[in-house]
């Protein structure tokens, strides 16, 4: 139960509650075990170790190699480094992505394309933000005969329409044409039991917030085949490719935060799918002028609703904040305005509304929340027809 | 007193313990206020007050403008930012740094020698790791008379020595000749009651794990006229200059930790200050062999002492952990092998051991450990003999 909060918190696409028993995880590193794992005394080895064994449960939660993790201090740091190692190491000199992915890429890809002048090429997308596959397969295929080597970066799922992407189709793809696949996958690790050794991407950006897990740490995948160069040079922390003394609680609690993940995921995405299926159906009922954004090959935990954009439904976010009710007009890191509806043609015509579960919302917030909705925008209906 | 520990921690200099007092502020910031503070609900604006009312509590004891601190994920990143944007922003084409900095700015600058081109000078230092100051400014003004705009790079204190850099001194001059002056302040921020505008550097970096913070968080001072661009890009975090969902709780607790450093300055200074000097006294008394690298214009909280090496001293690090004392024998993320005492010319006769005090150390930790050493040489000592 939802004990600590006098608020319905679904922008859980935007952060998640820390788990107590992460929190009790990270507690030891928070007190009295606090060397650091560089120190070569008994204090120092008792928080290698626990960083080492942080990394060796996520990667056997992932089915990836130990030494295949790279630490970092989140899923846009993870980002940052993937693109620029792509560029700098593996050969890459052409770039392929889309302009619905999060900032953290598209910012980056936006900064090689100015400052070194690396091509980039964006894909086709559906009203929906799925990835028109013939587009993309003709574009890898047309550039790569150009003898560009290229740079997929594709998220694995939308933080904002909850839209999936085929991730192994493109993994193929990209080893047919000798492309390197980064996704970022910020929205689905620590949400589904992935194997990233199936998914067969090259580096994949995760971040422990996302997940119950605390903010301020995340990791890379970088596949152990590849070589990455640091993005932040110094000591020989994470074998030399991640300089910075190790975010010790913050790496134990993502460990914890992503074993629970794996652990409860029947029972947790069977009690979210639930939510936000019975939330779809309600609104659909109440609201038939809404539309539901989120298709059927999309996240289970996000409801993305476009209200026709009026008088009433402009300011919906607020008022559904001062009753309590949290929940978002897209990316928190947009800062409201969203560049993936934009894209998508959603802004002229809707009003959108993200919302987000979690294992901690439950039936009744739901309710609560479909009652607001109809209270506001019947109010609002009220009022402009007595104007 | 210790009541956490069953060993003796005089490695400080490497990370400390979270003050209790930091963990209780950032308690409500790994529980129940876990907004992301870039939402516009109510639980986002909660945490984005909290970020920015410890930005603002950390410029007032700094005495700068809140505007110039940027938040990153720890000392090795604000380095790491500080000298990419000097070269990328501020104009800079020339290094000066001396060879006994800390790897997070020596191997940045490496990067940037070598992926660049970019010259480096390296100042003369004397035997106690102080730098020459005519040869420092002849340097600046060969370089700046060649047309060079320079980077000067030096940090305020040494993490091996405890050595002082006159930053006012080397601030001026940075002026009088255009140069960008940075200094990496971590071994001082959070340990000295510091006025950042009064010291005159453009850039300064911070880590709170070495002022009894949390690890995974600290800042890089940028003086307000200066407009750095993003080591990481992405969202609109920190006003554009790094992005990335803020570690709230770490970022509150290290405002904390630094508020309690300057509010109990003087006594803890006096109280680290008083066992350092009872230890030197003691040490010089009863190991009349070694000598203290550590001259007078040097940290109060580290004492860095030289035994002439032999079979006894060489294992003594490892012999002092056994016992349950955590020392060190140069920088943690050196891993050991210290680049500094190889610089200063300090490896082939001695062997150094670095202790470093703070506030929870007692006289009577300092007391068993020089007991400690006596029993461990003066063992070795007869053992040698009989042998």
């Amino acid at each position: 139960m939802n004990k600590v909060n006098e608020h319905i918190y679904l922008d859980n696409a935007a952060t998640t509650r820390l788990d107590e028993d992460v929190l009790q995880a990270m507690m030891p590193y928070l007190t009295s075990h606090y060397g650091n794992p560089s120190s070569i005394h008994h204090l120092g080895r008792e928080t290698r170790i626990a960083v080492e064994e942080a990394r060796k449960k996520i990667a056997s939660l992932l089915s990836v190699k130990p030494n295949s993790l790279l630490f970092t201090s989140g899923g846009t740091e993870s980002n940052n480094m993937a693109i620029r190692t792509a560029l700098k190491d593996f050969g890459c000199d052409h770039i392929i992505t889309s302009k619905i992915e999060h900032h953290a890429v598209l910012h980056t890809v936006e900064y090689y394309e100015a400052e070194l002048g690396i091509g980039v090429s964006y894909v086709k997308l559906y009203e929906d933000g799925s990835i028109d596959q013939n587009s993309f397969r003709r574009l890898l295929e047309m550039k790569s005969a150009q003898g560009k080597k290229c740079l997929v970066s594709l998220m694995h799922a939308n933080n904002e329409t909850g839209q999936f992407t085929e991730i192994r189709w493109i993994s193929s793809l990209c080893k047919k044409y000798g492309a390197i696949f980064h996704s970022d996958c910020v929205q689905t690790i620590g949400h589904y039991p992935l194997n990233l050794s199936s998914e067969g991407m090259h580096m994949a950006s995760a971040s422990a917030h996302k997940f119950h897990g605390p903010k301020g740490v995340g990791f890379l995948y970088v596949h152990e085949d590849l070589h990455p160069s640091p993005l932040i040079y110094g000591g020989g922390q994470e074998r030399g490719y991640r300089a910075g003394t190790e975010n010790v609680a913050g790496i134990v609690g993502m460990a914890e935060a992503l074993h629970l993940s794996y652990k409860n995921y029947a029972a947790d995405q069977q009690h979210i799918a639930g939510l936000k299926q019975y939330m779809a159906t309600f609104l659909k009922t109440h609201f038939p002028d809404c539309s539901i954004n989120t298709g059927r090959f999309s996240l289970y935990s996000l409801l993305s609703v476009a209200f026709p954009k009026n008088e009433a439904t402009e300011m919906l976010l607020m008022e559904l904040d001062q009753k309590g009710i949290c929940a978002s007009g897209g990316s928190a890191c947009s800062g409201g305005g969203s560049h993936v509806m934009k894209e998508l043609g959603r802004t002229d015509q809707y009003v959108t509304i993200r919302f987000s579960l979690s294992k901690y919302n439950t039936k009744e917030e739901v309710d609560q929340t479909i009652e607001t909705l109809q209270q506001i925008l019947l109010q609002e209906k009220n009022l402009l027809k007595t104007n």
